[in-house]
């Protein structure tokens, strides 16, 4: 109620970034929303906040250090909508502030337990579409995608996957090394090989930075482009993806994302600002994707809108 | 008529390689297309043969052995085939081999004559499409498309380019940098990030290594996906190219080209072969083709194939 409590913790500094760097060491295989709603977590568990006005000023706040970051992207705005829900919507009805907050505590753990569950469940889900002798491409390095292949392979499944390199991060080299390591026969090609190899395909699988709001998907620059090119070859794409990458944004365009659009033709600099000035994500509208293999089950594109209400009008 | 006289012909060694390097360092401008037609001039100016049938054999091995070089490509075939068809074509109605051959090697002189002007009104005749504000798609480096943008600055249009970097030669590196020289401006983009920009290009502009029989276009690797992304964006695709490169092969998918096919999945060695193993080009069908510019008018593509009937017909 009294702005001059509140104002200071605009300018807190929750040092975010350090945070999340810290976290990813100590929970290496966390995606990076589960990241932020334990950084914020950690944050909150400080807060000397003495209303549950206070404490929710002190928590948007704090959410909003993390959707403001210069590395800011779809899974941490995700992450930190995530936090930030039950929060608003408990707030009318608890009036004791400790109480309050242990409840909030409680949530989060039992949710935290849940989403350590969710890659493995949607790595299952995709399992019946690979089928013996599938051919298989797939970009940069997903975690859900490996899960998924590595499944697959332990089931006795033949299959062939395509990696693309994956520039500039080449994230795709790591991929394929990884799959080979499981006995999975896998292949490195360029970025602009994709054309080349589709009519050799049987199917495209990407995971997720974020899945929006209509059902398209976030994901590693170049994405876009491959379902682009396996639209018109005919081939399905599909997505791995946590619930917890489900994100509230309705992007109109490539331009219209979570992150710097790239100065192009702001200066002319030399050749060898390719890496900083390129964007690393993009954005593969829902028309492009066939489906979404998520921990509560199999889906097309609009029925992540569904299933974004559900949670957040709950 | 003697086998045993043109027998040892096809075994007979001209170093078409060696040939074809050196003829490419004494006329760095000149296409593949047209060295291949001097380096069989070349030889055929050695000919020892004493009759029309014998030289046609003669320049028929030759032929063939520059269609069968490791290294062969569209750009190849389609000068063996632009050498030899005038031999074929009139070897019935000439018996004296002396006069012949000097009739020949005038009509060839005749030719490379013209072919060096090809280049230069194929890109004049692309240079109506260049409007002001426009913002251009170029992938790798091409001869014709550099002529064509920097005729265009010339004029004094204003426009900007997006080249792909163009793994694995980033050849397009190379383009950014002639073209910032002739103050373009000019902007280096991941070959993963042309779904990224697309919305914001007003045209694709690529050239050709060889253009085929339906008026499709063999380019470097890459190509092919950038016409399907422009396709989908609604955006014109437009190919730059000399008619000495219009080609009789149809081919029916990527792996129908004259090139080896890369042994993906012979063997599981290392990270490394990346760019051994990917193919350097592919086929863009005609359907992703919106117009061609060449030195004989800006044709679509089915009037590829009229112009090559009407040449290989005559």
């Amino acid at each position: 109620m009294v702005p001059l409590e509140i104002t200071p913790l605009n300018n807190a500094d929750w040092k975010p970034q350090a945070r999340l760097d810290k976290l990813q060491q100590q929970h290496p295989n966390a995606s990076l929303p589960v990241l932020v709603i334990m950084a914020l977590l950690d944050i909150m568990k400080d807060s000397k906040a003495s209303s549950t006005f206070e404490f929710l000023e002190h928590a948007k706040a704090a959410t909003t250090a993390f959707k403001q970051l210069p590395e800011k992207n779809a899974s941490m705005i995700a992450g930190a909508d995530l936090f930030l829900h039950p929060l608003k919507t408990h707030s009318e009805h608890i009036r004791d502030v400790e109480d309050w907050k242990k409840s909030i505590f409680a949530l989060f753990e039992k949710r935290l337990a849940e989403y350590a569950k969710f890659r493995e469940r949607a790595a299952d889900k995709g399992l019946q579409f690979i089928k013996d002798d599938a051919v298989i491409l797939v970009h940069s390095y997903s975690r859900a995608v490996m899960m998924l292949l590595q499944k697959a392979r332990q089931g006795n499944k033949r299959f062939k996957v395509f990696v693309t390199e994956t520039r500039p991060t080449t994230s795709g080299t790591k991929a394929a090394v990884e799959l080979r390591a499981a006995n999975i026969p896998a292949e490195l090609i360029l970025d602009a090989a994709v054309g080349s190899v589709i009519d050799r395909v049987d199917m495209v699988i990407v995971g997720a930075e974020g899945v929006v709001q209509n059902g398209g998907v976030i994901n590693q620059i170049g994405t876009y482009q491959i379902a682009v090119v396996a639209k018109a070859a005919n081939k399905p794409f599909y997505a791995v993806t946590e619930q917890y990458k489900f994100v509230r944004l309705f992007p109109l365009n490539q331009e219209d994302l979570p992150i710097a659009s790239p100065p192009y033709f702001a200066s002319s600099e030399d050749r060898n600002t390719i890496v900083a000035k390129n964007p690393q994500i993009d954005y593969t509208p829902p028309r492009y994707i066939s489906l979404l293999f998520t921990n509560i089950g199999v889906l097309t594109p609009s029925a992540v809108s569904e299933e974004l209400v559900k949670f957040y009008m709950s």
